[in-house]
């Protein structure tokens, strides 16, 4: 048995929801490695977040872009952490919703995910750098 | 130490919010070997989630399902992935803001849940097959 | 390897959203000696939850529990688990929303945390007492 444990910094993207399983993928080759286990991979931001959804039509991506933006508005009157700009606390409060990491299972060297599953990078700040993760697999 | 990794699949659901502790416990015996250690549970859908909540009432399921379907509407006019029905695009938005997995302590060979709490399987489509799950134990 | 597993209580809190991070590390003292891993932290309850933000400015904190309330009303029409409190059935929600727990990659003896992530408690009850959670540390 044993751990791997590996940070690695994915492009900058846009804002919006971007599937990212093969860029992860690409920079974790030692996956192939492990035959049962489980695979924790985590973002080290408050304002951009990692989920699991639908890998094939860009529309769900964009569809969720546009629902979060509407159920956690721009410039609430009530806000009061505002100096970073109008993107910042609704960034803070969709990573709350959507959470700072994802954990799969791990089987035969490969992310045991459903074939309509990938990874979404959750980019909420207009203009960020790339996102740095640090991805921690058990197993064996 | 070890890992013990199943996958199984649960009953088809209504739409709508289940208690489905005893229905996992069911199909894991195995779980009485572990002293200690964590269970992850994983749902390989994007339109279905997983999540730890109240195991009395049936109301809190109900009230469940009433609000997240407020919070996220069919037949949004924005929504642009609509060919799979009305359904379809809240599911993923659901599945993303509830989550695909659960992770819970083990202790003593059971789940060291707080007394009130239960695993939920949300359903959030209309007419869903059984839904798949892959259980891994790690521990000792 | 190994595996640790803790149980601890927080001390009570008002309802909101409060910083954590020294209160758990203060009871996890054995942390320092795993040089990689993961951290599991859990919560044992159904209207408090856990999450991962920003650790520098209240004023995140203050708009996440000005957003949530408004997000997940209480009193609201159709609720029908409504005889522990108007702040009940919202708490659910907001618990199923945000998670039971958190999950930290651990290096070289600490949380390996972005520099500006804390784990919050977030407490949706007017009331409560002391919450108490289940660490389990597994890494070498």
């Amino acid at each position: 048995m044993s751990y791997l444990q590996k940070e690695m910094t994915l492009t900058a993207k846009s804002r919006g929801f971007h599937l990212v399983t093969q860029e992860i993928l690409g920079q974790l080759p030692e996956l192939h490695d492990f035959s049962v286990g489980v695979a924790h991979i985590f973002i080290q931001h408050t304002s951009a977040s990692l989920s699991l959804n639908e890998n094939a039509d860009p529309s769900v991506r964009d569809d969720m872009e546009s629902y979060f933006n509407r159920a956690v508005p721009e410039n609430a009157p009530y806000f009061t952490h505002i100096y970073e700009g109008a993107d910042d606390m609704p960034a803070h409060i969709k990573a709350a919703m959507l959470g700072s990491s994802v954990t799969i299972p791990v089987t035969n060297g490969r992310f045991n995910l459903g074939i309509w599953q990938g990874i979404y990078l959750c980019e909420h700040r207009n203009h960020a750098r790339g996102r740095r993760l640090v991805v921690t697999v058990q197993g064996r």
